[in-house]
């Protein structure tokens, strides 16, 4: 499993340091871009929270699907603040632009948190995904807490 | 290559099919929910038909990139198409629930279209990735050609 979650690890940072994700026409469409990424995360991710707080029934199999789509999208945030898109209709933090080692820190390890969520999502095991629910649900707060406005 | 593509397609329609994809707690979520897809689609999908327009440079390695959340991506709009959701900020057309069938045909030639594009971006053979990104583009227009207002 170890094996499995440094593999997707590597490829996801590779994707995360892509510069072609980047490319916006305009800042709008970057806002436009990162806020459907937050959408997706949010419907994907509360599903799974869901389940894991027995709010909704387990069901394993729906847990993997939506633990693939988290993946796949916890890859994608971090091109859509590129620099000029701190204007306009965004909740983004100035900090974002000045503290970006830090922003681009906290988006690394919501995907590498996402990963293993994927993997334990896998066992089928609702106590390995309950232990891997929180960090996701963690690092979504902390990322809002700092770079999110009000 | 076709092996790949039947079993990768194989594994859409399953996840296509899966009822957990399709919760939301309001209808108007489920509308936010798919307007986040098509954001997604067209941007990542735009980057691509850019590339094969020779509007932007050839990047093989960001074709493939693109092309991967395309195919994830595309797995995901019909879920958010849940009954109800036909009233309030959207531009869907009433036949998505009339003539179901259709919509969820054209629907799911997006993502087998984008199967095929996520093929031939990993051949790296402009030619092949040219030639594939015709049918999705299609697709996306017949879908809202018959199923946007305008």
């Amino acid at each position: 499993m170890k094996i499995l979650a440094s593999f997707v690890l590597a490829a996801a940072a590779i994707t995360l340091a892509a510069p072609a994700q980047a490319q916006f026409a305009k800042p709008e469409d970057a806002i436009k871009y990162r806020k459907a990424v937050m959408t997706l995360q949010g419907s994907h991710f509360g599903r799974i929270a869901a389940m894991a707080n027995g709010r909704i029934p387990f069901d394993a199999a729906a847990v993997v699907e939506n633990a693939t789509v988290l993946e796949m999208v916890t890859r994608l945030p971090l091109a859509g603040f590129v620099p000029g898109s701190d204007k306009g209709e965004t909740g983004a933090k100035p900090e974002i632009w000045t503290d970006t080692a830090k922003f681009k820190s906290v988006g690394e390890k919501l995907n590498a948190d996402s990963v293993k969520l994927l993997v334990a999502a896998k066992t089928g095991n609702l106590d390995m995904i309950k232990a891997a629910v929180g960090p996701v649900g963690g690092t979504c707060k902390a990322c809002h807490d700092d770079f999110r406005k009000d």
